[in-house]
């Protein structure tokens, strides 16, 4: 057990590139993942095994500018001289942003009030090679107009069953989306997703819907409608990872 | 040889990640080159072998947004039709913006009358990992200033002796610089060189030798005096390649 005396709880914000990685979470086969590297690594500078928690499970292929991580430990690095030092350790993929010392009572995962998503398409015919890790081609237009009255139904609290991953855990399928917009920069789409929680595979469920309703495939009211039934088979294809990130965890 | 009658002369505008490719140019020994993707590929689509001549011969890691190539070719497609149909054949790393039938004694690289060059510098502690692949990452603060007014001496034609790499081949060192600027946004430092030619690691040297200034190791006059000298051991370092972009061609 972490004991106050002798541990440290500390806070870390990490941005990662989810490209070659298995997701967050360390999984009990082999796959690289963020938590499995990020443990092993910051053991060198902290002295000793640490055992990270994350706020948000993202999944393979899904980036961060903000994921949040805590960990106990009683290393005697001082804390602002750690993302220096992580830097030295971590694969150029991984970068600590921010440092500091918590209350022990912190926890990433159960102390976040809220996170933000964004996720980010290319409207453009002939894709950007640049772009092709970090958003979803779609080379036929998308009408942002549609899409923005569409995504205003999801704003509020309710049930999102009809837009979980059909293999997720058997959680309460309740959140509360504080706000969500959609806007168009250039040849960029970008969506936003403001929520106190997300369930999996919701974010890309959405955006999936979300295209078909900005292809002209779904009426501007499918999201409100499929929101109602409940019906997974109802809602549009799965957005595809690599658009996806983690913007923010709020506390 | 290509028959006026028989052969089109194919423009085609080239945007690609040049991160896992040994640069620009067809080698002897079985490295994956741009070009010999580009052949190889195209191959499918024209029926037959094409030999492409690039307006650049760009480095392993350098990327292009606009690199120019041409071939003839006895192939039907129409001309409009190649970027969609070169998509289903290339990698995602190299894309064809744009195509256009020109006449028979267009030559991507005798023709060419100028190419644009820009570098990128991400200026920031701690290094965004999205932007590794595309910007050398310099945690020191860089004084634009400084470098802004360095720059200026390049404009002109000069004897770029100082700044070509040691193993290029002796070729004409005598290059115009028509324009050549250096601007922040935000964390990036960019640098833009357009001139009628460059010579090999030209730019590169040349972005060494600027961030010496900026980082105050060398004095603004640097540039000027290195220039006039001819010594190639008095220029900074090769910047890394992955800052750079062949951004256009000019005919």
């Amino acid at each position: 057990m972490a004991d106050p005396l002798i541990h440290r709880n500390i806070k870390l914000t990490v941005a990662y590139d989810g490209t070659n990685y298995h997701g967050f979470q360390r999984q009990a086969n082999t796959a690289a993942t963020i938590q499995q590297v990020l443990e092993e690594r910051l053991a060198k500078i902290f002295g000793s095994g640490v055992t990270v928690t994350g706020a948000a499970r993202t999944d393979a292929g899904v980036h961060a500018y903000g994921q949040v991580i805590n960990f106990y430990t009683a290393g005697t690095i001082p804390t602002q001289k750690i993302p220096l030092a992580a830097k030295s350790v971590l694969p150029e993929e991984i970068v600590i942003t921010a440092a500091e010392e918590v209350d022990h009572n912190f926890h990433a995962r159960f102390s976040a009030k809220s996170k933000i998503y964004i996720y980010r398409i290319q409207n453009t015919l002939m894709p950007d090679p640049f772009a092709r890790k970090y958003t979803w081609h779609i080379p036929l237009v998308l009408d942002v107009e549609s899409m923005s009255r569409a995504i205003g139904s999801i704003k509020g609290t309710h049930d999102f069953s009809a837009f979980r991953a059909s293999g997720g855990a058997p959680v309460n399928p309740v959140r509360t989306i504080i706000d969500a917009a959609c806007r168009r920069e250039g040849n960029i789409v970008e969506f936003c997703f403001w929520g106190n929680g997300f369930l999996y595979h919701m974010v890309r469920n959405l955006v999936g819907t979300l295209v078909d309703v900005g292809l002209g495939r779904k009426p501007v009211s499918a999201l409100e409608n499929i929101l109602a039934t409940r019906e997974r088979k109802l809602a549009g294809v799965t957005a595809p990872p690599q658009g996806l990130f983690l913007k923010q965890v709020l506390y």
